[in-house]
């Protein structure tokens, strides 16, 4: 990792007047010195996206396909490099950033076979005799420019769920990356700038909050996609003016073990669902309801493997679990626990902050008038609660604002159906944790979660609008 | 037609303290009473469309089927009353009338069928190790309750266009039809009352425009479906709050004779294109481009055929053009088609307005300067200009903010295929006007002409969320 | 019905030199006189088939969903006189048989929706630099004259599975009904006769077996579809020459009775899977494996059940259960039982023959060398088999020649997934009994029973040839 | 190369009693010795295939992906050596044996990414009430052991139609290569070797015709796929029994000239249709026609780009014409085209046999009573025509027993429409020879040319078996 990296201005690397110093949450020690862009360097990323627009549109599949291969082949040769920036930048340790790495390669893949494969519908059109000898065929053209703004929790793979399919789509982006870990961003760049795609079409910039405003409301970009806040992303909504918008946001996703399934697996799958990154996941696994007869055991087992987690250093192969981004956040979970407890809940365990070190916390005799319970924790907090009723705790999983994912342990058909059926969210995960995602497969959420849905195809098709030619047909 | 009409609030017709009269453009008489719902009446449905949500998620295929052939069959026997009444209520000439009733009987013929065949996808998730043994389910469920917001000059199918995908996706639907014609729609009412559909899922209410507002902004509606004029749309957008927006607005659709076509069809579709209804259609034919050596033959014929168009009263069945909605709209054409001709345009036909009948007009020379080049006419008013080269016509007719449908008279594959590429429309037709559309069709604009698409499937997409459902599978 | 009905020559009703009686199995008394055709009149009816083939490819799809729905709604409105003629010809309990019409009526109705819904695919081609420019749109054509033969088990309905496909894939057939009960589909005839189709395009024929075998190997026919016993089926696929065929033959289905589930609807489900027209079903439950715990409690309730089960004149809508198609056959059922019981089988009920009429009867301590294990019993013989691990009832149920479906009641989402991935049929049915069948979905056989599918949809498929256009495409 | 080389029976590389000498078509020598697997190997290679048959059924997604593209990869590092022998084994100039190594790179692409998106079809059972509360899901699974037998022309590509497809759908296959061309596959079986596809999965076996004929009668082969001669090809469909057939075979290719196009890029296109590898293609283009008024012009002028073709030695990178596959055949070529003359044709240019070499030969003045005109010439013959109108000349290319593909130059909609209509053929190659092809459309022929479609998914298709499972839904 270099000391200073550029922004990354439509094919130029450069620097700018405003000066923007990453630091590595676990030591307070600076990463990298990198820039923020200004509102002249977004102007000029985005005349030069709309320069790129008509031969973006125009480039054939296989030459889609070889970019975003390139890009692929690259990050697996510099994967080591990737997931050391994506650990220093964020504070992740180096297991779970090797992981991110290893998806964004699977998500520049999906992408490039998706760049192939872009959907064209035929359609009769004689079903009445007012359309008899006519078909239509409907293609999907690129919607224009996209913005993009990606979050810290995923610095890589949050911001190429945006890049990738904008490529495959054919769509110019600006991509602002998180203002406290731009530089795995930064460092794909240069792997973009050896491709031969136009180089109006990808710009990353690193921007301030009123700067990266602007995208919103510019009537020259034709879709944003942002990944962050529910509160940020649906006042973006409001402000978006014609554009477009797709919204993945928050939740606090409830997961629910039912007496039909071993522990042994929910334990395991749970204990990385809640704290794998101190659970500032946006599917952390946040609450955990027990059907009665095993919630005891289930419980007590849980609580044993919560406090041998490996915490510490996030450079450290062996580390499961370290601090959070930065210590307001520590505080501000610090003081959602004290809430609980104030109300009545009581401490598994965990719950000591250390500078921004929140160790994992478990918590039992919640209820929906708490903020551990009822709104998006984003930290190593989860809540742990008996049940007795399939229906009713599908009730009580959906008895919040948010809907993004449930998990479901069970081996009954019924069950599963039901869960299917009633839970609402966007992914219903049986015999795994909600925190489970596989990059091709539609993500995000309902309710109060979110609009639209990631996951490359489904990515593609907001950043393409419809066409349908009518034509003559003859049989 | 009885002289008075009752309103359709959650299964029951009612009345209401605010009385409307519906009146006939043609003649200016009196041709029904009915009623304006209020803030309470919209209360009341919202509640009941609440209540009536899981009932209408739960109904199966073939009961939505059955409903929604019901209803088809009940308004294939009573064409003739609806046609009537459209004709009534809109002043549009009967023989467009019953081609509206026609229409409406396949759009819900297509809901019906449609209704079976919600679509699923299926994905493998084995794509990495870190799904082996998974697969992928994604089913559409109900988005919540829609508000479908219709115009006058389809009375019937544009509302049709709302209801019949919403009851084959499980949709509760609060449907206001324009104030001006409300009449067909409440006749629909009765023939949905006639079904085993819950109360609760259908309520049809008139409104003035503050309470129908208030379906904008109310968030309990989860998506709002609006078919009107692009002010009032985007507007919508805006203050929409979390709910998904559909929006159909307008256009100045723009129509390429090339060489290679024999006239007369072109010309016979141009007239009908232009003129039906007197140009209130949002896809109307509003701007022609003929290819240089055919333009001054065109020119003529096209403007003797205008002058042949039998002009009266609606309800005789020779009758091909009519008045407009209300003297207002005339006396707004008269104005644009005066400023044009004084910034240069020059008059081929037409252009004396008689109290609400503007008659078929024919303007050239028009520059992009002039509101009948560059806004939406939604009038009997054509422009008619030459070009030379098929890549500049069509980035002339792409000069606009609008961008609905577009024709393209040709026989040479590279024309349509260029066409195809490069016109900004939600719909290129090749050898007819851009004013062609079946309902089974996607349609829908760009630009400024909208968001998402109608069409019965593709309306229906709009009104579900997916839910990925991950569980085992077994090779 | 007539005492004497015609047959159905490309249009035209008309008799032969050879008469035809069909009797009531019954009663053994005549139910009407037809004729059988000879090789003139097959002849006649390819040469007509011939004629016809341009004229079916170029009907819109609006004509061919009229054409489909006419006939439909026709048979609704006949349906109890087609019921009667299915009861009187096969014997078949009017309960059955009226099923068997709403059926029929079903079938036609999918392949209505079906023929406006052809499949087209569109096909980027510019994978390589070797397609740059091109697309590729893959339509299915008409194979070209297809020969149905069907069978009398289900005179009315396994024939429409033949004539609806085809009649929406645009392909003229020749169907051959069972010479034992073609008189249901000759009274169809007279309803398709109603309709605009070509003349040549449908020709309904009884045959003797000689006559019939010339449609095998006439090189004029492009598709044979067979639907009967196996040895006759694999004979045809020998002697096709260069034509399509698809075979849908026997089986001897097994259903799994796992733990999971409550026995009562379990119970019910087999009573009529295993008796609803004797057995003479292709997916007739033939052989019933309960895990061993309820093994005793399903033998003794399922027998009482069976013995109660009202046997009796087919005409009387209380009846059941009634003879077999032919004494022949029971006197064959007759000697396989008792091959059975010498072979150590145990009989728990039925087993007297009288006439026609074989008994409900059930089994017990069978094995694979016995025929009414292993081969297929088409009449109302079931085994009764304990089993104790998932696995190895899966092995046995597989361990047969044929593999049409299996059923599976469990309540376990493993075991269904191990039944889905293991089962070797082409149906597995869950919480069902493998005689469920809905018209529209895939149908057919693995291993000895079969080759390739029906169920609408999947027979319009093996009634078209994919054609590719390969054309330029401009981005 | 090696001057010896072993066959591939199940994994392990292995001499035989039988040596089989591959001969240079064009200097005579020999350029290695191989084996002939006898009926011991083959019994060897069916009974591994059958223990291989779960294993493969069983592989993640991930998997197949990577074995897959493990042998694309190394396609690619060996890609000069892949060239050379099949230059050397079938005399193919080296510039297009170079192109079939980069279409068999392309074939395993598409592959690897197929078996990711193994097809998996969702059906609402509940069309009527039979089927309430149920949903279907139809996978696909491999349908058993694939033999596949390849043909000399494309050593290598036509064999990877046959491998990669099967192991992407998860088949074992026993492939039986060109006795002539067998070393390019053994070579490609050294890649094989190196994944970890089970090892009974793969054999590659030259035999005898007696030899290779027990494999189409073998009842443990499950789908026999045969690329070859058409009198060969449908002998095995008689004999093949129970099993799945797929045929590739040959046809007379005809092409299309009209008024609407520039010569000189059909000129082009021609000259490669009609003699690259000495026309020894399945869509060789053997037919031209063109318009009367060009037609003077395009004979003059492609005479003179034929005479000037490279010819000679296969290994000069610059040369584009060689010998045919051996002498009997350039035989056969020359007898052919003297009856051609003795019945009238006239010869514009070529006609004098060297040894195995014949040369590029233009006929005109010839009908369908000659070999050169109704039969498959398989060798550098053309014949040229002139035609009037286009309907009629779609006829003349249709009057023949075969129907593979077309090619058509016209820039007329109505044209393009009205060949894709009309020709009986698998594929309408507008603007390009019948002989293009690229490696995922669906290729194939109907009427004696074939039966079933190649092209990666398609072949996949043919090689998998449907299963439904019907289970419970709850909305």
């Amino acid at each position: 990792m270099n000391s200073s990296m550029k922004i990354y201005l439509a094919g130029s690397f450069i620097e700018t007047e405003k000066e923007l110093n990453v630091m590595n949450p676990f030591t307070g020690s600076l990463v990298a010195k990198t820039y923020l862009a200004g509102k002249k360097e977004q102007e000029e990323a985005i005349l030069s996206a709309e320069l790129s627009l008509l031969e973006m549109k125009k480039i054939s599949s296989y030459k889609r396909y070889d970019a975003l291969m390139h890009i692929r082949n690259r990050l697996l040769e510099r994967r080591e490099e990737f997931g050391q920036t994506i650990m220093l930048e964020s504070g992740k340790p180096i297991r779970y950033a090797l992981s991110e790495v290893d998806r964004s390669i699977q998500t520049f893949t999906i992408a490039a076979e998706e760049a192939k494969r872009l959907p064209v519908e035929y359609l009769s059109l004689d079903w009445t005799a007012a359309g008899d000898g006519k078909e239509g065929i409907v293609r999907y053209f690129p919607v224009g420019i996209v913005a993009g703004i990606a979050p810290f929790n995923f610095p890589l793979n949050l911001a190429v769920h945006k890049l990738a399919p904008a490529i495959a789509a054919g769509c110019p982006i600006i991509l602002k990356p998180s203002s406290t870990t731009p530089l795995s961003t930064l460092l794909l760049a240069e792997i973009i700038a050896e491709t031969d795609l136009p180089k109006g079409s990808v710009s990353i910039l690193p921007m301030d909050r009123i700067t990266g405003n602007l995208l919103v409301t510019d009537s020259r970009i034709s879709l944003l996609s942002f990944t962050g806040s529910p509160d940020v992303g649906w006042k973006m909504k409001t402000d978006s003016g014609k554009k477009k918008v797709v919204l993945e946001l928050g939740g606090n996703a409830g997961v629910i073990i039912t007496n039909s399934v071993d522990l042994l697996p929910a334990l395991n799958k749970c204990l990385v669902g809640a704290f794998s990154y101190s659970g500032q996941v946006c599917i952390h696994t946040q609450r955990i309801y027990v059907q009665r007869e095993l919630f005891e055991d289930f419980s007590k087992r849980f609580a044993a493997m919560v406090k041998q987690l490996k915490t510490g250093d996030p450079a450290l192969p062996e580390t499961e679990f370290s601090s959070m981004i930065d210590e307001p956040n520590a505080i501000r979970i610090e003081s959602w626990v004290n809430e609980a407890i104030g109300g009545g809940a009581k401490l598994i365990c965990g719950g000591m902050r250390s500078g921004s070190l929140y160790p994992p916390t478990l918590l039992t005799n919640t209820n929906e008038s708490m903020k551990v319970f009822s709104e998006e924790v984003f930290g190593p907090v989860v809540t742990l609660e008996p049940y007795d009723e399939f229906e009713e705790v599908v009730d009580v999983v959906n008895n919040t604002k948010f809907g993004l994912q449930a998990g479901v342990f069970t081996n009954e058909i019924h069950e599963m159906d039901y869960a299917f059926a009633h839970l609402e969210v966007g992914g219903v995960i049986i015999n795994d944790v909600p925190t489970f995602r596989v990059d091709h497969m539609p993500y995000g959420g309902v309710k109060d979660s979110g609009l639209g849905r990631e996951g490359v195809k489904y990515a593609m098709m907001d950043m393409m609008e419809p066409r349908i030619l009518v034509k003559s047909k003859i049989w």
